[in-house]
């Protein structure tokens, strides 16, 4: 971030017509992001949100409620502007682009090799980082992907350790019997892959998926670009955490969006040291939690930018 | 609300393309607006702010930080469009109204005589009551008073009970003696005014004041007309609840838009069977929380309208 817009969008807040801090959590977002975009006084005019779909070898062990074929199924609803997502962008002012990784080739079976071979990681990486509009000045990255939970469980168990029912949660709303067997396939990757273990972008390869490796990349560009990124649920924390893993501070251009419901999310925010903005019991990916976000963090730099001073307004202070 | 809305809002609910649930609390909010607005397809196109201003005799016992002269520079704030509300209304689309209520006769220093006549609280209700836009299609209601936040103490704790310490709190940034010295003005009020024990608009009347009365009103007449209302902070709680203490069931047409950061409000959302959308440590007031809570509305009614269903989709279910 800039120092100086940080110091300057830090002391304006504090001429604000307002008693200090009583706008709370929304002053520190609006100054975090003043700083990022280098200048006391930002808009968010130009919204992105990107989402990347990808589909999973392991969703043959029947770790998710829907059938593979709905993947490519909600690409086409979200390009058909049907899907939750979709009316959430457009309630919040925000481009919404749609990216199918090779939906025909799904990644390896974890349980029993690497997900992506180096190249097919780095190619998802590529896609990321090429998806980011470099005009955006905020950047929310979604997926959608039948049995991501999955790899996502498997991503933070590995680069966090404990045990696999500790990271692992009902997805889109699996039974008793069907969570204990997912923990049990993501047991089983863990232990096939010791390699991976808290080793950031490795873990996204053995364990991960293409449309992780692709919002990772795409939450790095952002960061090479100062675009502040808003973090979405539990599958888009586990790739963000790769990054982290690899340098700590990776994601200091990134706020949490929402608390999902997805059981391990809030500990991965913890271990992320992130505390969400929203928490509504969502569980739904596709970026949507971080979309709905978007209109707070509006709100929250509205104000830092649109409110009279104290001498302004004529106001007097306490 | 329309049952026949509904009902059909909660069938077309789970036919959208998503889990079921996956939306939380959006969900429930969405289909709770519907009701009320009598179609499973609403929009939000014309949310109204309304803020009432007010000044309090009781500020003359120096519970607060500020000056009472801040309650007309406030004013003069808002329709400049230079306060943290304005902002707000406009990130949302919302229009904003602002209704000084004879800021030039404080109402009566509660500890020594009923804040108002019966007449002036007449006038209080009748102001907020012809303050809402038969046009509107969701209400916020909020307020600006120097003082308020110990009337709106003293109302809670008569209408519910208990210590005055309990619904005291900082409000625009007390320190610790001057928050005690507070606690005993409410506690004077309460003794002084025994007549006013969970009588609701009586409670209103010698206790509260004439924003406070303006917004009981505003919230009434919204009622009338299927305007659903959010909810802002402490002090328009303890306005509402004058109502429900009335007649249970009276804020069904109300949500909570946020948890404030003033102490009590919390415990006054409890006993009012609120859970409120938002909570990031506001408390300024002004309808600011629930104008931010706006955005968060729209979002979750815009999904239940916009969205496809899985037949309209060809989504395969779970």
């Amino acid at each position: 971030p800039d120092a100086g817009a940080l110091a300057a969008a830090t002391a304006r807040n504090a001429d604000l017509t307002k008693p200090p801090q009583a706008l709370g959590r929304l002053e520190d977002a609006a100054i975090w992001y003043a700083g990022w975009r280098g200048t006391d006084r930002p808009v968010i005019d130009a919204p992105q949100v990107v989402i990347f779909a990808g589909n999973h070898g392991v969703a043959a062990r029947g770790v998710s409620a829907f059938p593979a074929d709905v993947t490519a199924q909600m690409v086409a609803n979200f390009k058909a502007g049907g899907a939750a997502v979709n009316q959430l962008a457009r309630t919040f002012g925000a481009r919404l682009d749609v990216h199918p990784l090779q939906l025909d080739r799904p990644t390896a079976d974890f349980t029993t090799a690497p997900a992506m071979t180096e190249d097919e990681l780095c190619a998802a990486i590529c896609a990321g980082w090429q998806a980011v509009d470099s005009g955006a000045d905020l950047l929310v990255t979604g997926e959608m992907g039948i049995g991501n939970t999955t790899s996502a469980a498997a991503v933070a168990a590995s680069l966090f350790g404990g045990a696999a029912e500790g990271w692992t949660g009902r997805g889109t709303g699996l039974d008793d019997a069907a969570l204990q067997r997912k923990a049990e396939v993501v047991a089983e990757g863990l232990a096939r892959h010791p390699q991976a273990a808290g080793a950031g972008l490795e873990a996204l390869r053995c364990l991960g998926g293409r449309e992780l490796g692709a919002m990772a990349g795409a939450i790095l560009r952002a960061r090479q670009l100062s675009i502040p990124v808003i973090l979405d649920g539990f599958i888009c924390c586990a790739a963000a955490a790769a990054l982290e893993a690899e340098r700590p501070g990776a994601l200091d251009h990134a706020i949490a969006g929402h608390m999902s419901a997805e059981a391990a999310h809030g500990r991965l925010l913890g271990a992320l040291g992130k505390t969400p903005l929203l928490d509504l019991d969502m569980r739904l990916g596709e970026g949507s939690g971080a979309a709905l976000a978007i209109g707070v963090l509006k709100g929250a730099v509205n104000c830092l930018s649109g409110m009279a001073t104290f001498a302004e307004a004529g106001v007097s202070g306490a």
